[in-house]
């Protein structure tokens, strides 16, 4: 099935998304997703099966409000010979702010005044429903509620320049999320996903979820052997080749720019990009 | 005046400390500090000031869940010393993740299998009360919430190893906070106050907000340039001199240790040092 929020004028709704139409769970109203998934994956089922209220005028916006942001970088093969770097011997994790998530159609914003190389990257998010510590890859799997597709923005030069990513990574807007969260059972193998971004419409990234070096049961893993994964928890397991820091000559997103990430089973994520402080 | 999260039994209550007695907020049972801290500080003010319910047998437990922890590195003038660094351009930040919190008197986790150099960084902590976007110093200033004790916990093997310090900062059990949030005008300056570390009663750390080399208001506004500083937000504005991973021989926190941070006019924050994985 599919999971996420949506907007109708100016209230919001968990909701399950089913044939392109979206119905409210039944739930308090304002109750976040999040607090959703924390009950469990029987009551998800429950909740989302007995949906039987279409809402008019749905417009999703980001699914959840992450807890934590837990990125890896470095995670593609392709990616890696792209950046012409050493394989890491382990996941190279770093965070993103949750402050950074927007939705589909929101603006990516770029302040002029930070940043002037600002880049794509297209991932696929697994979002935690079970609280997972010291998790054996199959034990991670089975914690994961669903997947969703995620834009990891990066100002490239501030990633770099501060040495540290967490800044370069974090801007307000840097982390598109969306449009539905689809739970494991529909969406297969998560090593076996397509993954694209395309700007302008022309495409600059596109390979497989099968070219991970660390897949996402491994990086489940090992992250609950450093620290407790919790319900709503989202984490990023890196982009493969394509990004525009890497092309000769360099590209970067610019003002007026549309830039679309999809996942194959979840579907694409589409964010004009603007100029300006926010 | 002094806020925090308070235990009694099975139970947790928002409450505000006086002489030594702790009084619930009033405000339907469960509900988070942060939450309260979010409605502004008028209606904290309100809240504090009426609360006439004392709570016998109260334990302070972390006073509150930051929604994001914004960290800093390398902002004491003595530590860059003692580090043999050069003094950063700009304020150099880093994240940890806020399952890494507990409250005064829970242990700190070793983790034999991960590291074996864990580091105690005492630091004042800066609870965020209103929204901050593009705020000027002063403006950052009148958003605080108000001031509490961190020990900034640090597995350096992990952290220099890693390059990217989040997981070696994000540890489970390793972001002590408390005793208590102590409101601006109750602390007075936040850069003259006296901070400490002693561990099993010999200090280690002693030193002053005077040394940090971006003040709290310059730390603020440098973030807000970058993302929303959220009600119930942490920033960490970094540690003085004394860190053991600098002393000759190094020193280590070991099980069995018991390590005591704390802040003029905020109090102290005790933690023993237990072992194994949690």
């Amino acid at each position: 099935m599919r999971l996420g929020t949506v907007r109708v004028g100016e209230a919001r709704f968990a909701a399950t998304e089913r044939e392109g139409l979206w119905y409210a769970l039944d739930v308090p109203p304002g109750t976040p997703l999040n607090a959703v998934l924390a009950e469990g994956q029987e009551e998800v089922d429950r909740l989302a099966v007995s949906a039987a209220r279409p809402l008019a005028g749905a417009t999703p916006v980001a699914p959840l409000r992450p807890g934590k942001i837990v990125a890896i970088g470095l995670n593609y093969l392709d990616h890696i010979r792209e950046a012409g770097m050493d394989k890491p011997e382990r996941p190279l994790m770093f965070a993103k702010f949750p402050s950074s998530v927007i939705g589909p159609g929101e603006p990516i914003v770029i302040d002029a005044d930070l940043t002037e190389r600002v880049d794509w990257e297209v991932e696929l998010a697994a979002v935690i429903g079970t609280p997972l510590r010291h998790a054996s890859p199959s034990q991670a799997l089975a914690g994961v509620a669903g997947y969703t597709v995620a834009n990891d923005v990066s100002a490239r030069d501030l990633q770099f320049a501060d040495g540290q990513w967490t800044r370069g990574k974090s801007l307000d807007t840097f982390c598109p999320l969306g449009p539905a969260i689809v739970t494991p059972d529909e969406l297969g193998d998560p090593q076996a996903l397509r993954l694209w971004t395309a700007v302008n419409g022309e495409t600059v990234q596109d390979s497989s979820t099968a070219e991970m070096l660390f897949g996402v049961a491994e990086l489940l893993a090992y992250c609950s052997r450093a620290f407790t994964l919790e319900p709503g928890d989202l984490v990023l397991t890196g982009t493969p080749w394509g990004c525009g820091e890497f092309m000769d000559p360099r590209r970067s997103l610019r003002p007026g720019d549309t830039v679309e990430v999809g996942v194959e089973g979840i579907g694409t994520l589409s964010n004009p990009v603007a100029g300006g402080p926010r």
